[in-house]
């Protein structure tokens, strides 16, 4: 039986927005960092997996969210293991202030791969993983299966040298920026981010382009599409806003 | 006469790029953020100066590298402030890693502008900053004027929501992020930055669509140009390599 384990961040002044809140981007590189940080501990992280020219990938997350943090809070991230399938293990986290408010959750899962081959490896090959489970789900849900949309071009993309991560592909942060931009700020003025979720479902390497298509299924409510000329459908996603008051910043 | 002040970072996973060294936006951004927080400590920093509707902006920035970080770094950077003049004042930079060696330095100059007007402050509206001056350069040099160039097209951009920093204009780490996408992933395989150079001549804001335009002056020295159809010459740069050993990274 496993512990959840909390890690604590200063936010930085480069996370934040426009509107001094953290961005969705830097939520979501904070929340990858601690599950690195979280498998490296516990002995399953990229640096050990490394030797065996295996990485992590994330396949699925969702965020929901009560409040994003400013410059001044903390950001506390409690995370730890629900599950250990065959092909895929899920890492759940629960976000608070500095205050100690709980502001939001989130939901991951991951699959395990080979990165000569770029394919899945069994988790099995890990059992010590089962050690550090702990059964316990979040408000936020399971990250599920987004269905699949059409809709408008929203934003496009060339990817270059500083989209690519370590593991070579482009990292998740950058997908996150992509559905980000999607949006002008003006909106984000009087819209924040209350729930996102995103599937992902192919590697995109440097040279790549593509679009993100965008379509609204209720009102502040968008389902997204992220698709190469190279690789065809790569991501889905979904944003869930909820309208705040007008947001006065200096500009 | 004032004091110098250390800050101690570690290295975040998204802070390095594909061969797992920090990437000169990032490093930028750590130098940004401990000047604020030097900033803020000494009584002029962005929340003391928004109850006047000041804010800090940089003008010019050199960097000067023997190593750059990897993941399992910390980064120390030693700040003080060399001279305050009636338009600018200058900031200087040592950089050790975790086992004290010196990795790097860096001098900036900056200049405070009324964000109402976006026209520049004097100085000597903050006396106190006097205080804090440390009379001591750096082997970087101070940041000196970059001259103009033409060159090729090298990069392309529209400034979209994630660009815009809380000045309302596009942050100094998306100018570093453009310039260092004009080169590919094979030739960051081979070659290290040694120096960097930075002058901000106008504000980006959103909205705004440019280019990079590069040339190259002598074997791996490059002057950068950015220009916006919106606002004209917005920037100049220099980045000078140095050819290093092939690097072996997973992809």
């Amino acid at each position: 039986m496993g512990v959840k384990k909390k890690y604590i961040y200063d936010i930085r002044a480069h996370d934040v927005d426009f509107r001094r809140r953290v961005s969705l981007r830097s939520l979501t590189g904070l929340l990858l960092l601690t599950a690195g940080r979280n498998a490296d501990e516990n002995g399953f992280g990229l640096l050990e997996l490394q030797t065996e020219h295996y990485t992590w990938v994330l396949s699925r997350l969702a965020v929901e969210m009560e409040r994003f943090p400013t410059e001044e809070d903390t950001l506390s991230v409690e995370t730890w293991i629900e599950h250990v399938g065959m092909a895929f293990t899920s890492r759940n986290f629960r976000m608070t202030d500095g205050s100690g408010t709980v502001i939001g959750h989130a939901a991951s899962s991951w699959a395990m791969i080979d990165m000569r081959t770029r394919r899945s490896v069994r988790l099995d090959t890990i059992p010590s993983m089962q050690h550090f489970v702990v059964p316990e789900g979040t408000p936020a849900g399971e990250p599920v299966r987004i269905g699949d949309t059409e809709g408008e071009t929203a934003n496009s993309f060339t990817v270059k040298y500083s989209d690519i991560d370590i593991n070579g592909h482009v990292n998740s942060m950058n997908y996150v920026q992509w559905l980000s931009d999607c949006f002008p700020l003006d909106f984000y003025r009087t819209h924040h981010i209350r729930r996102f979720e995103i599937n992902f479902l192919k590697e995109i390497t440097c040279g790549d382009s593509g679009t993100v298509r965008r379509r609204m299924t209720a009102p502040d409510d968008y389902l997204f599409r992220i698709e190469t000329q190279e690789k065809g459908i790569a991501c889905r996603a979904r944003i869930l806003f909820k309208e705040a008051p007008q947001i006065n910043v200096a500009m």
